[in-house]
């Protein structure tokens, strides 16, 4: 236990297992493993890099292979790529396939309204039956890939749900036995327009509230692009702001904390949807020796830190304490120790078991 | 038989029952039963009146009133409104639900892009499970609106079909028991963008190549409001051009009994999209005594009337003889005989059996 933080002596600690951030934000070809450290440090062991790219993202092999390079010197945490859907690109994805975690179709990028359905469509035929598939759509865009994923058998995951509308829609169809599941960005369920006014890809008030309502729905709770698009957003002057890529990430567990102190959420919610749930959808690897131990309801006060946040300053009640890799204790306190990065590019692993050969009679 | 007609006589007679135009366009309120003469002599003996307005439609009891009242000085088919959807009425319309023949949602009318799934939704909540609900939604809308359908158990009819990708979804939804029918209208059918390269209303060619190999798809043969837009897209130096409501409907059986003699098509594949289908679909009444006699094989050219028609010269191989309605011939060789009009307002009408009363033991 770390001195400085004991002077409050009626805290609880909980041990949790390592978590998943299913939405790592790149704005572009990931250059380096550089946003592990914060993540590691705030309790996220395993990264899954979503190029959901402003300034070009991972389409083919070529983009793929330079994400790859990029990330070679190594990180803190187990990560994986995702390929992004193109109106042109389904028939070279196949080559692949085998080593990307999933299949992202971001249907607010894909500029061709025309061939939309035909695209995606395209996508569903090429990418194999049980690989996780994400969309960012919403409104009609999101009703329509429910169903082309439907008539495709194909489950699908729905990330970053901002409103009402949206949430309403998964739960009808989650109702009706198509396989969706979702996640919600945990920044849109602490900051919404009535905030800020003018971002748009922060939920109304009323949104958000429905968001709370629907937690049952909420399979996953994810960081995504929301934090990078909220700090561009607030520095509009600053033509060479450029957002920390770890932003949001240190927040998320403290603002999630508080509110299992605050009685608006359990610890159990919290494990089932940044543990339980995503390596399920994901089917990602068990990292063995890995745990975060966290602290509950010691009030303090979020400090001010190299990566910017809308959250400075804001009383939180929880925060991570320790954080074990591969049974080596790595980070204390928000800080990483000087270890030499563990981490691996999960990217061809699946939790899949492989096919058996045929039983001999 | 009429003379004039006669000459060649290596033509067949064949007698169909009376045909059913399942998408009647009016460009706002029905001001009378005027397009009923152009109907009825060209085999339509009973109209479904679509508000697919571009001066305002039947949208509550006020609107459904004034057209009720304007058609009453009596037509010569049998007729119905369908009421059209907003984003505002669904909870209105159920005051009118016994008095119209279906719902339209006008997709590419509905101008609120944000609460477009929400006010689909809404009207689904509320019209009942069994009565018709015809939408024209094409790409992206199209899917999302067949979900919709899906998730609340609710049949639905695609009108005005024209592209590929829409008659290869819909194909795709049938194949895996969605409730989904859809018509193409029959100018969609003899007519594209090859022939008029602005009018995006058309198919391109290889579209309409993919709807006549669909054919097995399409439920329906309609008018629907190609017509009229074509004779508006070529008329736009003429600002009071104001097209025939009838246009498109005289050409309809000639061009398809045409592709009869062509061998593209069979009498039974007219009979069950311009008859059976549309009758089941939209639970219509048996219209008894009523019948059309049509002629093949002869050879004439498609002579110019009062109603514009691109067809004016097309040699055509098929033609409207006879049309009798409630036991009387009311029409010969395209002309209306001098009876007063038997047509009746039928939108009260339902097919589905009333409740029966518990069977007593
Ligand atoms: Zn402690
Ligand atoms: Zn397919
Ligand atoms: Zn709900
Ligand atoms: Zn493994
Ligand atoms: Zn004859
Ligand atoms: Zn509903
Ligand atoms: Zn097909
Ligand atoms: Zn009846």
């Amino acid at each position: 236990e770390v001195a400085n933080r004991d002077y409050q002596t009626s805290h609880r600690s909980i041990v949790l297992p390592g978590l998943i951030n299913i939405a790592a934000f790149v704005s572009g070809i990931p250059r380096s493993t550089g946003s592990h450290k914060g993540s590691i440090a705030s309790g996220f062991s395993m990264v899954r890099v979503m190029p959901m790219g402003l300034d070009g993202s991972i389409t083919d092999a070529r983009t793929l292979k330079l994400a790859q390079l990029n990330s070679k010197r190594g990180g803190y945490c187990d990560y994986n790529f995702s390929i992004s859907a193109t109106s042109e690109n389904a028939n070279q994805i196949s080559q692949v396939i085998d080593e990307v975690g999933s299949l992202f179709i971001p249907f607010n990028h894909l500029s061709d309204n025309i061939s939309k359905v035909a695209a995606v469509t395209a996508h569903f035929d090429s990418w194999p039956t049980h690989k996780p598939i994400v969309t960012d759509a919403k409104t009609t865009d999101l009703a329509s890939i429910l169903l082309l994923a439907s008539l495709h058998n194909r489950r699908i995951h729905v990330t970053s749900v901002t409103s009402r509308d949206d949430i309403r829609l998964i739960s009808l169809s989650k109702q009706k036995g198509l396989s969706v599941t979702c996640d919600v960005s945990i920044y849109s369920l602490y900051l919404s327009r009535k905030d800020y006014p003018d971002c748009q890809f922060l939920p109304e008030l009323s949104d958000q509230e429905a968001l709370w309502e629907h937690l049952a729905i909420i399979d996953v709770f994810s960081i995504g692009s929301v934090p990078f698009q909220l700090a561009r957003a607030l520095h509009p002057d600053d033509q060479t702001f450029k957002p920390d890529p770890a932003v949001g990430i240190a927040e998320a567990l403290p603002l999630l904390l508080t509110s299992v102190v605050e009685g608006k959420l359990t610890i159990d919610d919290i494990k089932a949807r940044l543990y339980d749930n995503p390596k399920r959808i994901f089917e990602l690897h068990e990292q063995v020796g890995t745990s975060v131990e966290v602290e509950l309801e010691r009030t303090y006060t979020m400090p001010k830190s190299a990566s910017w946040s809308p959250f400075v300053g804001k009383v939180m009640r929880g925060a991570v304490q320790r954080v074990t890799f591969a049974e080596k204790t790595v980070c204390l306190d928000g800080s990483v120790l000087p270890l030499s990065p563990l981490g691996k590019d999960m990217s061809t692993h699946s939790s899949l078991p492989a096919p058996s050969s045929p039983a001999l009679v």
